[in-house]
């Protein structure tokens, strides 16, 4: 790590739709799923107020001192009967800008949410990465994660 | 499959709750998580009712004609921005009694939760299966669904 960035996290806004789909779009697999164009697509602005609407997930950014968008992340919060009723953390939608990587920027905002999940009662945080995603498997290991599970998806 | 027992899926009630903890107890991994008694601890309650009161998540039981409940399944249907806005499903604490595997009622329970994440808007469906359990992961390959990802946990 060259030097570490500080970044506040705070709740996403509507302003924010833009910036978060660039983030999601700039990447192998995020790439092909997006769509970009001006005006941005309403889709994503419905599903921002899904979102919103949820009092379970939290769409954060970090932003730098001078108010620019660097990182993303959603925070669900999933009730559940196992685990003698802890309920679980899901992290989703993690991403950092392109040019602001290795800055500590993923470590904060997934410092956050682990802080965030344990004030909510939760007593495991769990992700889905790509099998491709080697660097991040390799950073949330970093950060304590165990690959103890197999992700599965079906996509329609 | 010896024979396939034709189940119904609905919604959980409270007083399903001990066949459930039943059902998640019954297990090598849920086995030392969890904690059965007469009566049961108050926490599973309390986490039903949260469950409850979440209207992007259902908990269901596969019950047969005797009114039975022989497997549940619980469905979380996040809003999200990637995809272009597209909603996710996500499958959690999916269990058959043991008395009642290889009947179908597995895939009974799954392809409804298919069903409701389509009915919902969802383009994906996700779930996490622990690294020990190979017969799931071959059942969801058998349904349609590809290991795409890596599980990724820590508990606190």
């Amino acid at each position: 790590m060259t030097s570490v960035s500080k970044v506040s996290i705070r709740r996403a806004r509507r302003d924010d739709v833009g910036s978060i789909i660039a983030m999601l779009a700039d990447d192998p697999l995020g790439g092909t799923r997006e769509r970009l164009g001006d005006p941005m697509p309403q889709a994503y602005f419905d599903a921002f107020e899904r979102v919103e609407r949820d009092p379970n997930i939290q769409l954060v950014v970090a932003e730098d001192g001078e108010g620019a968008v660097l990182g993303c992340l959603q925070l669900c919060i999933l009730p559940g009967l196992s685990s003698q009723g802890a309920s679980r953390g899901l992290l989703e939608d993690v991403r950092v800008a392109k040019h602001c990587r290795s800055r500590g920027i993923g470590e904060q905002m997934v410092q956050w949410a682990v802080t965030e999940a344990r004030a909510r009662g939760c007593k495991l945080i769990e992700l889905l990465t790509h099998n491709t995603r080697v660097d991040a498997q390799r950073f949330y290991e970093r950060l304590g994660f165990a690959r103890s599970h197999v992700g599965m998806t079906v996509r329609f």
